[in-house]
C-alpha cells in the first residue's frame, strides 16, 4: 500500500540536499545542492522544444547512466548562451564534482530563470562551494533546497511515500518541483520552467527507463499552463537501491508508489499555475487510442476560450467542442458525451452529440459546477476504447498581469 | 494598379444587399442577405474544425460552383445543434430562394453567434421575408449588411477596390467581414467565428479555386486571434461576371488585386482581436519551406507568453524562441537572426543565434519598439529560402474579461 508521509527529497535513505545564496539573485537562495551517498541510477525526461538550454544540452550528450550529485540554479535559465552557455554549465558540474570528491559525469545540472543573459560564473562557483560544505538530512534541508529552486511558487510542489515492495523491502519516493509560480510584480522571476527532482532508495536497473517514460507522459507531461513549453524543462529520478531491496524494475507496487507521487507534483504544478485560481482536469475517453486521446486533452486544457471560460464560471461549453474539433483527432458527434463536474455538481451537457438541455435552469447548474476550484470535465469521444487525462487551469487576469511584467 | 476606393459588397457591378432586425438578437440587426443580379461563380473557405456548424455542414454537402445570393444570421450560430440544426439551415436557404424566385441550391448560408442553443425559425423566416423586400446598392445598404453581421466588432472589417485588368476591363472587389470584436460586458455577443464576404464583378471560371484557396491560406489562415478555430467560419468569393470582361482567372492583376483586398481583411481582422491593444506581425523567413514558415508563424502568433509580454512591453525576446522551439520546425540555431521592429525603431535581439546585447540600455530599445500600436518580429531561421507572414494580437485584461463574460 502506498502511504503519502510528511517528507521530501532527503527522506528516502543516503541523500542530503541544501540551498544557498549566492548572488544571483538579490536576495533569496538560488543554488541547490542534491547528493547521493552512493551512484544512483538515473532517469531524466527533457524538454522536447528545440531551443534547449545550455545544460539541457549537456545532460544529453553525456546521457550518465548514474549520477551522484544534482546542482541547480535559480535566477538565470543560461538558455540563448550559445558556446559560452556550454561552457558555464559544464563549469558547473566540474566544479561541484570538486568540492563533492566525485566524477563530473556524475553530476547533473538545471538551470531556471531568465533566457538570454550570461551566467555570473563568479557568483555560481561561490554558491556551488558553499552549498557542498553545508549538506545535510532532514525537513530543513529539504526547505532549502527548496526555497533555492521554487522561490516564486505559491504552493511547495513536494511530497514523499513509502512503499513496501513485493519482496518485502520498506522503500520511500521523495520529489520536489518548481512550477510556473505567481509571481509579485516588479520583480526579476522566474518562468514556466519545471524542474523536478525524484529520490528513491529503492533499486532500478537501465531497464527502467521505458517505464520512466510511460509515467512521465502519464503525468508531467499531460500538464499545461498556456501551452508554451519551456527551454529548461528537466525532470530527473534518481535511484540508489539503499533500502537493499531486490530490483524493483517490475514491482507494480513501486510503480503505483512512483505515479501516485507524480501525479501529485503534476496536480499541484497545474494548482500554482500562473495566476490560476482553479484546477482543470479534463479525461477523455472512448478515444481511439491513447495518441488522440492525449491530444484531445491537450487542446482542451490548452484553449484559451475554454480556459478563460472556466476562470469566469461561464457556461460556455460549445468552446470544448469547438477544442476537441480543433484537435483533429477521430471522435463520432453523434454519439459524443460531455460531462461537467465540480464539487457536488455533476452535470450532463451533452449525451449522443445532442444538447442535454436548453433552458436556463440547467445552464445555472452549468455555472454551479464550474464555480468550484476542481473543475472536470469529462468527454467521451465514442470512437474507441483509450482514455488519457490531464490537468491544467484557468486563464486569469493575473495571468496577464504576470506575464505581461515578467523581465521588467 | 490596384487602387482603394470608399465602398463595399455592393460596389461591385449587379450586387445588392440589406440588413434587418429578425428578433433573434434583442434590439440590432440580426440577418442579412446579399444578392447577385445574376450567378456568380462561386468559391468558399471553411473551418477545418472537425465540429462544423450546420450551415457549414449544408453549404460542404451542396458545394454549388454558382450562387446568387447569401443570407447570413448573427445571435445564434446553428451548431451542436444535430439534424435539427441541418433542417434551420435547409429552411434558410428555401425561404430566402422563395422569396428571391431562385433555386435553393443558389443560396448559400452563413450563421455566428452562440453555439448550442436551437434557431428560432419563426424569428428567422420573418427576417428573411423582410430583407429580401429591401435590398439595395450603395454605402447605405452596404452597411446595413455590416451592421446585420457585425455589430459587436469594433473596427468595420470592409474594404473595396478597383482595378483595370490586362485586357482594359475595369473591375470592382468588395469585402466586408465580421471578426472577434471587443465586447460590452453583460450581453449575448457572438464571438470568435470569422464570416466574409467577397464581392466582385470581374469574371472567374472554377478553375479559379486552387488560386482562391492561396489567397486564404496567405491570408484569413495567417491571422489569430487565440488560436481557438470557430465551428462556422467562412469566406465566400463571388464572381458575378458583370464588368464583361474577358476570364481574370490568370489574370496576375486580378490576382494582386484580391490578395490586397484579403490582406486588409485579414489584419484588420487582428487588429480587432477581442481585447487587442496592438496589431502583432510575424514574419518567418529562411525556412526549409512555406508549410514550416507558416507552421512558425502561428507557433509564434499563438503564444500567449509572447502576446502578454507585448500587451506589457516586456522586452522578453526569449519567449519569441522558445516558441520557435516548440514549432517543431527546422531552424539553424546558430544562425537564427531575430529583428523586433515598432514604429521608428528597429532592434536587431539575435545575430547568429547570439545575443546582440547584454546592456540595459539595449534591452530598453526592445522595449521602445514594443510600445507601438502595430510591433513586428522577424525571424530568419536560417536554412532554407521559404517565408511566410502571420497576423495577430496582444492577450490583455480585456481578452480575460470578455471571454470569462461571454456568455453570461
Amino acid at each position: 500500500m502506498v502511504e503519502f508521509i510528511d517528507g521530501g527529497v532527503t527522506t528516502p535513505e543516503g541523500f542530503k540536499a541544501t540551498g544557498v545564496h549566492s548572488g544571483v539573485k538579490y536576495r533569496s537562495l538560488d543554488l541547490g545542492l542534491l547528493r547521493s551517498e552512493v551512484p544512483a541510477s538515473a532517469f531524466v525526461g527533457y524538454t522536447s522544444n528545440k531551443v534547449k538550454a545550455a545544460p539541457v544540452q549537456v545532460m544529453m550528450r553525456e546521457n550518465s547512466p548514474t549520477l551522484t550529485a544534482v546542482v541547480i540554479n535559480s535566477g538565470n535559465a543560461n538558455a540563448l548562451t550559445g558556446r559560452r552557455g556550454i561552457e558555464d554549465a559544464m563549469t558547473m558540474k566540474e566544479v561541484a564534482a570538486a568540492e563533492l570528491n566525485i566524477d563530473p559525469v556524475q553530476v547533473g545540472v538545471m538551470s531556471t530563470g531568465l533566457i538570454g543573459r550570461f551566467m555570473d560564473m563568479h557568483k555560481v562557483r561561490f554558491g556551488i562551494s558553499k552549498a557542498a560544505g553545508e549538506l545535510g538530512v532532514g525537513r530543513k534541508y529539504d526547505n532549502l533546497l527548496a526555497e533555492a529552486i521554487m522561490t516564486t511558487d505559491t504552493i511547495k510542489k513536494e511530497c514523499a511515500v513509502r512503499v513496501r515492495l513485493s519482496d518485502g523491502t520498506m522503500v520511500y519516493i521523495g520529489a520536489i518541483s518548481k512550477g510556473s509560480g505567481m509571481i509579485a510584480p516588479h520583480m526579476k522571476v522566474l518562468h514556466g520552467t519545471t524542474l523536478s527532482l525524484v529520490t528513491t532508495d529503492a533499486k532500478l536497473s537501465p531497464a527502467f527507463r521505458p517505464k520512466w517514460q510511460q509515467i512521465l507522459d502519464d503525468t508531467m507531461n499531460m500538464v499545461s499552463v498556456d501551452g508554451d513549453q519551456s527551454t529548461n524543462d528537466t525532470c530527473i529520478l534518481m535511484a540508489n537501491g539503499m533500502a537493499k531491496g531486490a530490483c524493483a524494475d517490475d514491482d507494480p507496487l513501486f510503480m503505483e508508489a512512483l505515479k501516485a507521487v507524480m501525479t501529485k507534483i503534476a496536480r499541484t504544478i497545474a494548482i500554482d499555475g500562473e495566476g490560476a485560481t482553479k484546477l482543470i482536469e479534463v479525461n477523455v475517453r472512448g478515444a481511439k487510442d491513447e495518441t488522440e486521446a492525449r491530444k484531445a486533452v491537450k487542446q482542451i486544457i490548452n484553449s484559451p476560450l475554454v480556459k478563460s471560460a472556466i476562470f469566469g464560471s461561464d457556461p460556455n461549453y460549445g468552446r470544448i467542442m469547438m477544442a476537441l474539433g480543433n484537435s483533429g483527432v477521430e471522435f463520432n458527434l453523434e454519439e459524443v458525451r460531455l460531462v461537467i463536474k465540480g464539487g457536488e455538481m455533476e452535470v450532463p451537457i451533452l449525451d449522443a452529440g445532442a444538447p442535454v438541455f436548453q433552458e436556463e435552469r440547467s445552464v445555472e447548474a452549468v455555472r454551479m459546477a464550474m464555480d468550484n476550484k476542481e473543475v472536470t470535465i469529462v468527454l467521451d469521444l465514442a470512437v474507441g476504447e483509450a482514455e488519457a487525462t490531464g490537468w491544467g487551469c484557468d486563464l486569469t487576469y493575473d495571468y496577464v498581469r504576470i506575464n505581461a511584467e515578467y523581465s521588467t
